[in-house]
């Protein structure tokens, strides 16, 4: 079960046009998305009230959405407020209007009950496209697999030896040196030093440093599927409080969002800190696109494997302690959505 | 649930070649066709009874059906008449035979209790492509959406103003002129006058008028989805009641048959009178294709919002009279079927 | 009810690498095949115990398989050997392993249980490519389409006269004259002689002969899906019991295995005695592939005739002989493995 009271990011900000439509499933949902006139992005139910015809196909009127198969007119609260050739407009005649934030660069829906919509649950610590301190890429991927895979597959970074090894990996530091793994408030913190490892197969194409490193890696998990992440840099025996011996540091966000239950969006942003050469930007959104493709296969062939049939209950091992703290966030979540539901 | 005892269109009749096989789907049944040594169309059910191979496949001798895996041959009343290398023919050895109309250029076929057919229901009014008052061309399409679907949109003209906008409308008077609306026997009939609008879209490219236009406009809509169409322009504010004033007129017969519970066949005829210019039905013929492929574009998407999960029940409009009307026809007509059947 | 105690034929055994992985669905089980390194064909279930990635997307060491997921290791018994950072393997670690056989050229897994599996029941009868007596040539193609279809279609051979009126018929003889089926060890025997019937044809391709010809044709059919056929032809009218009237004689061995419900895989050898014009093994080979095609082209129709509904149900003509004694004989083994499985 999705947990449903959250905020999923549904798009980039640069997605959305100021005059046009745009529409996205997210959560199983589909959904439309214009901005007012005001710039302020509205996010409705594309599925006209009338005859169930896709409002994403219809004509943005100022603030408003007009449905082009037989004219109802939507205002942004999703009201009708036209019926061409009618006078009284029956109050049933709207279509669902979803929370939206639009904040570091991503559209925030949220897709549970609109009264519990809470703007301070939207995470801290994404750092902005046009933030001075970073030079960041930005990338979008769709995967034909549960989301619930993909934010396993996040949650285990032992898989960077195996799937990564030619991209961000070629080493097998990942899969052998554990990290300690915290509860934080909706999600967990995984983090740990890699010592004495193999650098990223990118890093000589920007540094002058070809020898093993120790590395610093540190990611927070964060209900329903967001993944930020700091990563730092030292050769391998010096002294890491020394900052001048820091090679290089990355930061990375990265949102995965259920399209469907078998489809995944994937959002991503990476980067440099402003002071290195711009190129570098470059260098590492081409290892993210070839990492993430990486990532797409495996999970797109497991998927396949488990839609041959339901096969023999998965085995646990050691690597999966992140999958398995975060599965209890995900299911006290939805318990207490449950609850409260029954509650109602 | 679909009205079985009636006649469905199944093809034109120039797809049924005098010689060789045609096969096509209605209301779920794969059906095959062939015209006997006399021309007499043959419908029979798409399934051999010994492997459920499909004839369609088989081969056309003389007035029967040679099914080409284990070669049983049927004549055209559905009995099995041969059996290779086997004197007795079992009693259970034959197929579905259909009752078959050719009329007004289309093949009629009776998907119900063969003893109920009845030629009399083939609705009068159509007319024959090689008529001599008028100069018809005729289409077909196919939709992957639910024969009901397209069966609304030909109930609700005020999808022109919205839909058809580039092709057949130009006008909002299609929205907000309602029609009367008549029960009548099978069906209903829609007419209107549509007072003061812009002429469609085509009229100005073979007749010498710009200007505003009074329209009357008549539909009968019968079971299980035919639409007859006639059409009279005036310019706007003239004397309707002097035929000397009359623009434009034309006619036109749809059909819409269900090929399965997701897709569906259209058949269209459409032309001015024959005494006009006739490139006339030509520009009319593009006008249609063009006009038929908007209904397509929005009813299919239509069909994939209401595929991906019920959504909140529709909501009606006073638009929606026609729909109503017709869909307490369907019932009446199911609902007796459901008793007859009972009752047997 | 698949019988599931029996050997399937999986592939042809240059189809397994000495290195590399070869993966292909069988009874809808996912399964990978590799050679250790004495050449053994060893076969897995192709997915990974932890998290049902396919091992087939892994990597060849040794004697093991090593998932490319997370980098669990696997060895030829199934048993993991190997997680990456951590030093117990719990119990529970392993993949299913499939008792594999291979003989005649063809590799035979055992899809039942494993303890159940005896060697002595892959037929014998079935000649090596390799063998010096014939020279045989090979092919294997895939039908979307129930394997029993198929298996059907190899237990009645008149539809050799309407199916392969081009390839290996052009006579009605396959049709009228029935042959003896006798019930033998897990199948049936299927015999007869065809007399007076124009020649395959094939036939006059290579060899001087256009008359008619008397022709003796028997085949062992053995479950799951084995066909052991032989042929001998004579001109028409002469003496059979004088071997050097013999015109021309064949060997084939057939097979079908079930992939999915829905999907099968189609294996077969064909070839005439070595002292032949080795070219004529090419013609027959091109026979083959013309006449399985023509075979597919009416089976996998069949197959969707049969996906658009139930239909009534099918009837029964004296050909059927064969299929329905194979029918019982499938019945017998299935009902014998539920009567030991609920006695477990």
């Amino acid at each position: 079960m999705l947990v449903r009271n959250c905020w999923y990011v549904a798009a980039w900000d640069y997605e959305i046009p100021r005059a046009g439509i745009f529409s996205r499933t997210i959560a199983n949902e589909p959904l439309v998305f214009y901005r007012k006139t005001d710039g302020q992005v509205v996010v409705l139910e594309d599925r006209c009230c009338h005859r169930h015809a896709p409002l994403s196909q219809g004509q943005h009127i100022g603030d408003d959405l007009r449905c082009m198969y037989h004219g109802l007119r939507f205002g942004p609260d999703g009201r009708c407020v036209e019926i061409p050739g009618q006078a009284a407009i029956p109050e049933r005649a709207r279509v669902r209007n979803f929370p939206v934030r639009e904040q570091q660069n991503w559209i925030w829906v949220w897709m549970g009950d609109p009264a519990a919509a809470d703007a301070t649950l939207i995470p801290k610590g994404i750092i902005a496209l046009q933030d001075p301190g970073w030079t960041l890429k930005s990338g979008y991927l769709t995967f034909n697999a549960d989301y619930m895979l993909i934010v396993d597959n996040l949650l285990d970074f032992s898989h960077i030896t195996y799937v990564h090894e030619q991209t961000f990996g070629g080493t097998d530091v990942w899969a052998t040196q554990r990290p300690k793994i915290e509860r934080i408030d909706r999600g967990i913190r995984v983090s740990r030093w890699l010592m004495d490892g193999a650098p990223p197969r990118y890093l000589p194409k920007f540094k002058n440093h070809n020898g093993n490193i120790d590395r610093w890696s540190t990611y927070d998990f964060l209900v329903p599927g967001i993944l930020l992440l700091h990563s730092d840099m030292y050769p391998a025996g010096s002294n890491v409080n020394d900052k001048s011996n820091l090679i290089f540091t990355y930061t990375s966000s990265s949102v995965v969002t259920p399209e469907t239950s078998e489809t995944s969006h994937y959002f991503f942003r990476w980067g440099p800190q402003s002071h290195e050469n711009p190129a570098i930007a470059d260098i590492l959104l081409q290892a993210a696109d070839a990492g993430f493709a990486e990532d797409r296969k495996i999970i797109e062939a497991q998927q396949r494997v488990i839609n041959r049939g339901p096969g023999p209950k998965m085995v646990s091992i050691a690597a999966d302690a992140g999958l398995i703290q975060m599965r209890r966030v995900f299911d006290e979540l939805s318990r207490a959505e449950t609850v409260a539901h029954a509650a109602e």
